[in-house]
């Protein structure tokens, strides 16, 4: 097997990207492919000591992570992200790591790589920890206006990838809202309501992020808007947490003591939480795999996002999602009034 | 002063909030009204020695938390929540506090307290603790379809209140989004960009929950759906990582101490967090001064909602508003084309 990492995407490119793919090496059974400027990673393995496992192939170009659209996807052809989804569409390799510019990497994949059958708007996808297990979450981030049908598309994908990636037999799949009866939300909600009740999943109506981060879904689905806030939301608040208690804690001398005393139980708790175990997001509904990282990822993180790919390439995602949006069972789009109140 | 108190409204109604009114009758200078059923108020009061402080407004019925429009509002009209908007219509009281169904109480409040001048659509707005102070950030749950412009309004009301409430000369205001530029986010953030962007605020642009937490504005505003989702995903993911965090010190003899070590770090620390603390969310727009409380509120959460309904009628929140909605600067709403990508 083979994965693609885009050495020139992320905050510190190319020096995390080559270091993840360093640590990654020792870990996974894949040949690892380095795309971006040849001499730059080169001189940057090299600082590694060349290790095994690990190739280069050369793109001239590198698209900015705030770059706009128009001038990163069009006008750069042979960006480190066009190569990688290049190489992706032939074949050559069989899954894509990017923590590069997350509009450009699903714009130019879905060009490249094409949309699965069945899909109109790819989404991303991640897994989070809950209190019992894991919990598959989309959007988070693709598509922030998306239409009610497209919820219930990403509710039939996102069925298809806890069953192959948690392996759960019949997943239950949430709406995230406010407010657990029907009609309550907004309206995008309600109408993704009425066309997730009229699939062959296991639909629990809608679900709270309390619902979520207790195991009462194991697949939440929403707009990329709101999945983005959730993402950012709880990584947010924990982050505070953690700042406020090592405040409380250095403030006494019993609260230092059991902050040492505590230390292990925080390194364990670190590992089941941190977003940089997770690796990144997968970008479901185009052809291939493609996980895109936080533009902030360590080289740890960017380690654990080639060995998820790894982990997914073992299964035939894209087939399965094909079949399950063939099997999409239409309802009228009508909406209704507004309501929306928790 | 005199604040109302719906002893009817909550899930634990009416021994929650009739034991917060006796909590905070010895905290606060205000006479507390409790409204509802005589007799089960008159019963539980005595079961706490019938303190000084506190009277009873008779209402005949009641409101359920989960009862629809239709029927709470229009039909019981001798709810407790009808009478104790009308206490407030009528200057009889000062405030009101009430944790029954948010949707029937805004509802009611908003018809018979009548909202504020400029003001197209009332909404929730709640006070959050961040690393290095509060921020205010609304709308929290009233609105859950607005356009830009209501946003925009939202912003100027937050700008009053936390120059009120949280006593900032120039309070900056952010745009929850996801993805900082302008431009980033969905077609609602990119339509209230522009608007606020007009208005003689101190408008930072967008904002992401990070910078919220961070103490990195004072004012975040958004529409109700994306309020309450940020709302209880923080809760949640404290929530959660207090959980894991009570599993892990249990595991190993060391983590044991360092639990015991930290308990009074972890008290402090509750006492920053907690919702519970915070007694509830102001519905602003409105004539008078309505906090409703969460309905699962503990009695000293209900007591602090009281005090917080002292607190803030010292306060001239109302014409502040109406002061500050005159000024309001309109811009063409066009539309753009939707980007949405972070």
């Amino acid at each position: 097997m083979k994965i693609a990492v885009d050495a020139m995407g992320g905050d510190h490119a190319p020096r995390n990207p080559v270091h993840g793919a360093v640590l990654a090496a020792s870990e996974v059974e894949s040949e690892i492919v380095l795309v971006g400027d040849e001499p730059t990673i080169r001189r940057e393995l090299e600082a590694h000591g060349s290790p095994a496992g690990i190739s280069i192939v050369h793109a001239e170009q590198v698209i900015g992570m705030e770059e706009g659209m128009a001038t990163g996807i069009r006008r750069k052809r042979q960006s480190s992200i066009h190569v990688g989804a290049r190489l992706l569409r032939s074949g050559d390799v069989d899954g894509v790591v990017s923590a590069g510019n997350t509009g450009a990497v699903m714009a130019v994949t879905k060009v490249i790589a094409g949309t699965l059958d069945g899909v109109d708007r790819p989404a991303l996808a991640v897994v989070l920890p809950t209190q019992t297990g894991r919990a598959l979450v989309l959007d988070v981030g693709a598509n922030a206006d998306p239409k009610g049908r497209h919820l219930v598309q990403f509710g039939l994908i996102g069925d298809q990838l806890a069953r192959q990636l948690l392996g759960i037999a019949r997943p239950r799949v949430g709406l995230l809202s406010i407010g657990e009866e029907a009609g309550k939300g907004n309206d995008l909600v309600r109408s993704a309501h009425r066309g997730l009740s009229a699939q062959d999943i296991e639909f629990l109506g809608n679900v709270e992020a309390r619902d979520l981060y207790q195991g009462g879904a194991d697949v939440v689905v929403c707009d990329g808007f709101t999945g983005n806030i959730l993402l950012k939301t709880s990584e947010a608040a924990v982050e505070t947490l953690r700042t406020l208690m090592r405040e409380e804690f250095a403030r006494t001398i019993a609260g230092k003591i059991g902050g040492l005393f505590a230390r292990g139980a925080f390194a364990r708790l670190r590992k089941r939480v941190d977003y940089e175990e997770f690796g990144g997001a997968l970008l479901v509904g185009v052809r291939g795999l493609t996980v895109i990282s936080h533009g902030r990822s360590t080289p740890r993180a960017l380690g654990n996002a080639i060995g998820l790919v790894e982990e997914y390439a073992r299964h035939d995602l894209n087939s399965c999602v094909e079949t399950a949006l063939a099997g999409l069972v239409t309802v009228d789009p009508t909406e209704t009034a507004s309501i929306g109140v928790n």
